[in-house]
């Protein structure tokens, strides 16, 4: 298996910054502690001469619009604010029309730019509005869970769901600035935190073993909300993912495919879950996973031991 | 003003090809008279291996869909149709919708190709359902009406209407073949055939003195369907089309808004009339035409006479 780590690009004691080298579409992604009230000056420095929308949803933005807002108005990029509700259903045809048309209302033209500020639904569906919003505007992902922090942030795949499944319709559309700001990680429940932990394991499972043995070690900082022990958790996998998505862009090379592991189990326990709150897709994540080794074991390309161990620290974190 | 005609890249008796140069996203442009009974052996040459979904309207397939059909069976690549209902009025996210998901119910994959068989509205919404499907699949302009063939099948541009107004959802998404068979323009009512004719004018008038003189020539002919100057009449003007498109694919650096001749004042006679059939888009650009080369000549930036001579053609051609 490939080794997907990446050096740091740059980093300070109060942020890590990581470059996604895509050429023309190269951006960066800063993981830091107190980006909200940053972001501002981040962004018009990112992405000159653009007003800024921020999107969001109604439980995201009680917790974080309030300071992003008043760093954008510092700045003098705000332009405007669209109110989704929270939850999976949101990523529809019917949401993104009237998010699309609310954008247009509030007046938003080709130089300008949407924040998606939330999870993973947020983020694909802002995105994917913002990728046909006058055939493209720009897009920055303020990402605020920890699902959306180490995976769905980071990559450029947008998109929704239909009848036919997840996913399905969409664009690819990469941001041009990613701000994971891990204080916003402290609003978690026990629950959704759990969830996103998940695809960090995945990553130490891909092709990095010392960050899986470094995750035996120090998880119970990371679930304790420790800062230190939680931004580099994030690192590690947001550069691990960098690369990976420069590699190979839009899924085609196969390497890509290495961030589906566990992911063909999990969708399919999703899809009989119904997507709901009964099964988090991280905890789908876990499970497929947990299959996916034993799979591999039962056909012979992966030792039994190795299946144990990932079980094990699966179910220490109490994944079902 | 610059010259924007190109060499023809290469050509038969019975057809012409054009390059449209655009790196990994170049393709062709077929002009010809029996291409929807050549499309199954073009489309397996240009599109290798995939399979192949026929979108139209009620209008349009009665016409057409049954040769072309036919052909795609002998080459063993129909994978089904969606018709969709005529009129702009399809150019709006419901109907996007539906499209988006009866695609996905027929089966199409991401190495499937979405074939658009129309004028502009199919052309846009079938492009732009292509554009999002699995985040992308390709697409196949097959233009029948002359507006399509000489504009709006060429150049990547996709979208869909909204309150805000028109075309202001959609993508860049570059077809992977056009096939611009001109047999099909004999079944346009002579109101639609000047209506698109409006736009060949315009490729005279951008750039091409020579051109817009042999259509003062010949434009008896085209009017009168005789195959020949029809097919010089869209060549010429697919071919200034391809050349202004690979040179500011995005509308980027200036050169592509040289298209919008017109278009400014016609759009906004287009929304005074409510976008219905009581103006149609061309007549509405011969309008815009004529009032731009006015405006221009009011600001002593075009000779009087030009002015006389444009609203002379237009006018003899029954344009209001």
């Amino acid at each position: 298996m490939k080794r997907v780590r990446a050096k740091e690009a740059s980093s300070s004691p109060d942020e890590t910054i990581i470059d996604v080298s895509l050429k023309e579409r190269s951006y960066q992604i800063i993981v830091g502690d107190d980006l909200l009230g940053q972001a501002g000056s981040r962004i018009a420095a990112a992405v000159p001469g653009a007003r800024c929308v921020v999107v969001s949803d109604a439980n995201v933005a009680a917790l974080h619009f309030q300071p992003l807002a008043e760093s954008l108005e510092r700045a003098k990029i705000f332009l405007g604010q669209v109110i989704i509700a929270p939850g999976e259903s949101s990523k529809s045809f019917p949401v993104l029309a009237g998010l699309s048309e609310r954008l247009l209302e509030i007046g938003v033209e080709r130089g300008d730019c949407v924040i998606a500020l939330g999870g993973g639904v947020i983020g694909d569906l802002a995105g994917f509005a913002a990728s046909i919003l006058r055939r493209g505007v720009r897009v920055v992902q303020m990402p605020t869970s920890l699902l959306a922090q180490v995976d769905s942030s980071v990559g450029g795949k947008t998109g929704i769901d239909t009848r036919q499944g997840k996913n399905l319709i969409g664009t690819f559309h990469q941001p041009s600035l990613v701000l994971a700001d891990v204080a916003t990680l402290k609003t978690l429940s026990p629950r959704e935190f759990r969830a996103g932990y998940a695809e960090v394991v995945k990553y130490g499972l891909i092709g990095d073993a010392p960050f899986f043995a470094w995750l035996e070690q120090n998880w119970g900082d990371i679930f304790s909300a420790s800062a230190g022990p939680r931004r580099r958790a994030v690192e590690v996998s947001v550069r691990a993912k960098a690369a990976i998505v420069a590699a190979d862009e839009r899924e085609e090379s196969g390497t890509r495919a290495l961030l589906n592991l566990g992911h063909t189990f999990g969708h399919a326990l999703e899809a009989f879950a119904g997507y709901s709150d009964r099964l988090l897709h991280g905890e789908a994540i876990a499970i497929g996973m947990r299959l996916a080794f034993t799979f591999s074991a039962g056909r012979g390309l992966c030792y039994d031991g190795v299946v144990a161990w990932v079980k094990l620290h699966l179910a220490d974190r109490g994944f079902p």
